[in-house]
């Protein structure tokens, strides 16, 4: 990149995103709503006990298929020896929260830029409770999920506090991940 | 391992988890609730854009603080070009799709096994629809989540197939990520 090529592109980046991008973006959906359609997919393998593997790599957005990555994302579960593991990887109700505090993160740092605000650092801290009685069916009445899931977000940005609690709010009712644990989302499993 | 530690943990292991250890837990919990009570925890750092990193490590469980982890685990969120990014790592919605991949057969595994139901082989293909109109915050009727996720699941193991799919719905009922997305799970966000 030349020193020149460097400055337009500061020009149009702010919080590392590309506003003038985003906004054409936004200017597409609104002309053609199937835009804003996409398809996220995963392919899991089990290997043994706590262990499987996933693959991810193709998606449907923007009105196609996306080609854009050279080869796939690749993802181990596993479980601590408490739960029967060898910590082959990180277990799912953990990456759960890895998902979480992304797209909260993510959700922010874009609907700041849209609000002109500069995001210097921003890291969260979460934690939540799982009792293990409902996995193991040892007392319908527990739900096997999460009970709840508290993040802590420390954020220094160029804006007052209370801006920042707005933006707070509105990144809650609109992060897809968030939004996908807060509400209840059908889930359809079927066997070939 | 000498053949006969080989032959002695074949006996006690099926789908590569040990019963013997499974049900010694077990009854350790009808004992003590308590022993049932987990804590999973995730600390995040914004890095730029879409692109953020997780720290896992440390969790609390079985009465106390866990200490099997050498090392913490770190996983990369990242954006394709299409959602602003440069595809540092899977998305967010991605990785949700691959905790609940991994949830979903980890649980399958752990309740063939207490049925006694020797598992050859098990894969999943999972997809789910979300209308970015909902992040975008352009049409605030849309749920920013995803709509439903749909698994398909393939097994290979030794018994009928209505036995899989009992033990199939009650995967769906005690999959401790999936329970996390078809119910409702509070998200308390707090900034300091």
């Amino acid at each position: 990149m030349t020193q020149q090529q460097a400055v337009a592109r500061k020009a149009t980046h702010i919080n590392g995103l590309d506003a003038q991008a985003a906004f054409e973006t936004i200017a597409a959906i609104k002309a053609d709503k199937s835009l804003a359609r996409f398809q996220f997919r995963a392919r899991n393998r089990w290997i043994s006990g706590g262990e499987n593997r996933s693959t991810i790599r193709d998606f449907y957005g923007a009105g196609r298929e996306d080609t854009s990555r050279a080869s796939a994302f690749e993802f181990t579960n596993g479980e601590p020896p408490v739960l029967l593991g060898n910590n082959e990887g990180a277990n799912p109700v953990e990456f759960l929260l890895h998902a979480l505090a992304g797209c909260v993160t993510t959700t922010f740092v874009l609907h700041a830029m849209a609000r002109g605000i500069e995001v210097r650092a921003l890291s969260t801290e979460l934690e939540g409770e799982i009792d293990m009685q409902g996995l193991l069916g040892l007392d319908e009445s527990v739900s096997p999920g999460y009970e709840q899931i508290r993040i802590r977000m420390h954020v220094e940005a160029d804006c007052p506090g209370e801006e920042l609690d707005d933006l707070l709010a509105y990144t809650q009712r609109h992060s897809p991940v968030c939004s996908t644990v807060c509400r209840p989302v059908p889930v359809v499993i079927e066997r070939r």
